[in-house]
C-alpha cells in the first residue's frame, strides 16, 4: 500500500519486537505505531487494544520527540471488532460488559495521559472509536480518501473516547450531534472544516507530504513541545478522565440492552452471509 | 406556505388539541411543534412561552423518538414580542421585570433539560431568543432564506438562552461577540460556517430534504439516541442552568434601565406609525 | 502608513500625553491604543508592557464605549522584544525569569479583566504574545496582509496569553496544537476560517472599512455593550486567571532552560550579523 511504500521499509533495527497486531518503529525522533490487520480493515481486537496500550506506554518513555498512529492498508481503522462481543466469559454477558468497559476506560485513559505530541496519520476510512479518539490527538492529518463515521445509534450504542465532550467543543453542538447521535458520515474535507482534522492532503502525495512535515516537526526542541502539550492538556485532564469513566459506564449498560444485542446480531449475521 | 404544503396536511388524529399559538403534531416517531402566529412573524407572546413549555413537557414523555421546532409562514421566529413589555401588572415595572425574568429562566430551562434529540427546522429569518436557543438544540437545519440576528445592544438588552456561554464555545469569542454584543446579522451560510447551523438547504427543496432525513433518523434505536443526547448534555447541564439564571437576572436589571426603556419605546412608536 | 493616513490625523486634543511607546487617542466614543515602534515591528519592550497596562486601565475608566488596539506601520506586533532577555538584573537570570513571569501575568491579567468591548485591528503580521492575546479580544479585524505566528517551540518556550485554553476552545485541539506546539504560521484567511479572526478585509480598504464599522458600533448603548461583554467574560474569568498564572509559571521555568537560552542566543547573534 501507499502507506508503507512511500515511507520506505523501516530498518530491521527500528522495528520493535513483541507486537502481533501492530508494527511499531522508532527512528529520527518519531515513534510510529501502525495498526496491522489490513485484511480486517484494522478492526481493533481485544489483543490489539492491549498492544496499543503497551506501545503508547513505551513511546511515552522512549527518546522520540513525537508519536504517530496510523493504519496499514486501505483503512485507517474500522473501529471496535464486533467479534469481540462473541467471546463470552464464564461469568456471562454481564461480566463481558463489565470487562469491556474497564478495557475501554483504560485504553482511552492512555490517550488522555499521553505526555508527548501525538499525531494521527489517517490514511483511509475511520470508524467508531478510531474517530472519537481523534479529539485527544494534537494533530490529525488525513488523506482525501479518509471518511469519519460513528454509527453508534445504529448499533444501539453511545459515544466514547471523550467525544461526548470533545466533539461539541471542537465543532459545536449542532455538528457534533449529527455525527454522534445520528451517525452522519463526514468526508475528510468536512471533518477538516469542522476542526476534527488539522489538514487534508491528496491521497497520491499524502504520505510524502505528511512525513516531510513530521520529520521537520520532530527536530524542534523536544522538552518545549512536551511541556506545551501538557500545558494544553492539563487544563482538562481531570475532566477528561471523569468523562471517560462516565462514557464507559453508560456503554456497559448499552451493551446489555436489547437495542445493542439485536443490532450486533444483525450485523454479524449479515457478514456471515457474504 | 411551503412549510405546511410540502409535508402534507397532518392527520386530524395527529394534531394535538389545546394550543392556541402552536400547531403540535405527532406521527412516525416525530413530534413537531410549529409556532403559529405567521402574521406576527411568530413573535413569542407570554402565552406562547407557556404553550411551548407545555408542548416540550408533553413531547418529553410521548413515544416519539425526536422532537422538532419550526415556524409557520415566512419567518422561523422574530423573537420576544415586544408588546409583552406593555402589559404592566399592578406591581409596576419592577414586578413586570421580575416576572419576565422568571418566565425566561423557566422557558430556557425546558430546553436545557429536554431529554430527547431536539431539532430546529429554521424555515426563515430568526431573531433574538429564537437564535440564542439554537445553541441548545442537537441539530439545526436552515433554509438558505434564513438569517440569524440578535440585536440585544440595539434594544439596550443582553444575551439569553445560554448564548453567553454556548456561542463562544460553538464559534469562538471573536465571532460570537460580533453577534451578541454588536448585533451582526448572519446569513444561513455564515451561521453554518460558524457551527451554529448543522446544514443549509435551498429553500425550494428545504422541507422535502429535511423531512426525508428526519424520518430516517426517527427510525434509529430511540433509547440509544436519548441516552447519547443526555450523555452529551449532562457534561454541562448544571453549568447551563447556572448561566441561564445569571443571564435572566442580568436581563431583569436591563429591562428597568433607561437604555432599554427608550429603545423599546422607540421601536413600538415606529411600528405604530407604519 | 495606511494605518494613520486613512483615519486622518487625530486632534491634538485627543492624543493623550505620557506615553513613549504608544499613541493613545480618544474620540467619538472610541479609545485607540496604537503600538508605536514601527521601526522595530512594534516588538514589545518592558516599558511598552507597562504603558499598555496603564493605557488599558485609563481606557477602562474613560467615557469611551469601545477600545481598540492596533499597530503603527507595516506590522501589527512582532511579539516580545527578545532584547528584554539581555537586561539581566543583579539577582541574575533567576530573578530575571521571576520578574518577567510576574510582568507577563499582570499584563495578560489586564486583558482578562478589561470591562468594555475590546477590538484588535490587526494591520499586518502578528507574532507571539500579540497573537495569543487575540483570544481575549471581543472582535479581531484583520488586513489580508496579516499573518499569525506563534513559534514558541522554536524558541524553547511555551504558550501564554491564555492561548493554551482559548485556542483549543476557539479552533479545536487539532488546529490549535499545530500553531501552539509546532509553530504553524496562519494566513489571515486561515485564522478567520478557524475563528481566531472575526473578519478579513483587503489591505487597500482595511482601515476605511474597519473604522466605518467601529464608529457605528461605538454609538450603540454603551451600558448594554459593557454588561453583555462582562456576562460573556464572567463565565470563565476565574478560570482564565488560573490559566494565566500556570502559563506564566511554566514559562518562568522555560526561560531558564538550555533549549530556550540556546534558541534566544542564536536568534540574537543571527540578528547581530545582519
Amino acid at each position: 500500500s501507499s502507506a508503507s511504500s512511500s515511507q520506505g521499509k523501516p530498518d530491521a533495527d527500528s522495528k520493535q519486537p513483541g507486537y502481533e497486531t501492530l508494527v511499531v518503529t522508532s527512528e529520527n525522533g518519531i515513534t510510529k505505531i501502525m495498526l496491522n490487520r489490513p485484511t480486517k480493515k484494522n478492526a481493533i481486537t481485544t489483543q490489539m487494544y492491549q498492544e496499543i496500550m503497551l506501545a503508547l506506554e513505551a513511546a511515552a518513555k522512549d527518546d522520540s520527540a513525537i508519536t504517530v498512529l496510523t493504519g496499514n492498508g486501505d483503512y485507517y481503522c474500522s473501529g471496535n471488532d464486533l467479534n469481540n462481543f462473541t467471546d463470552i466469559p464464564p461469568g456471562g454477558v454481564e461480566e463481558k460488559a463489565k470487562n469491556s468497559a474497564i478495557l475501554l476506560r483504560d485504553f482511552v485513559g492512555c490517550f488522555i495521559d499521553f505526555p508527548k505530541p501525538l499525531i494521527a496519520v489517517v490514511n483511509g476510512p475511520a470508524v467508531g472509536i478510531s474517530v472519537t479518539l481523534l479529539g485527544l490527538f494534537d494533530i490529525v492529518y488525513a488523506s482525501d480518501r479518509a471518511t469519519f463515521h460513528t454509527p453508534f445509534s445504529h448499533l444501539g450504542q453511545s459515544p466514547e473516547g471523550c467525544s461526548s465532550y470533545m466533539f461539541p467543543k471542537i465543532m459545536g453542538s449542532a455538528k457534533a450531534a449529527e455525527m454522534l447521535i445520528f451517525g452522519k458520515k463526514l468526508t475528510a474535507r468536512e471533518a477538516c472544516a469542522q476542526g476534527l482534522v488539522t489538514e487534508v492532503f491528496p491521497d497520491s502525495t499524502f504520505q510524502k507530504e505528511v512525513w516531510t512535515r513530521l520529520k521537520a516537526y520532530s527536530k524542534l526542541p523536544p522538552n518545549a513541545m512536551r511541556i506545551s502539550k501538557q500545558l494544553i492538556r492539563n487544563v482538562e485532564k481531570e475532566k477528561l478522565h471523569a468523562i471517560n469513566s462516565e462514557e464507559s459506564s453508560v456503554l456497559q449498560g448499552r451493551w446489555l440492552s436489547d437495542e445493542c444485542t439485536n443490532a450486533i446480531m444483525n450485523f454479524l449475521s449479515r457478514k456471515a452471509k457474504l
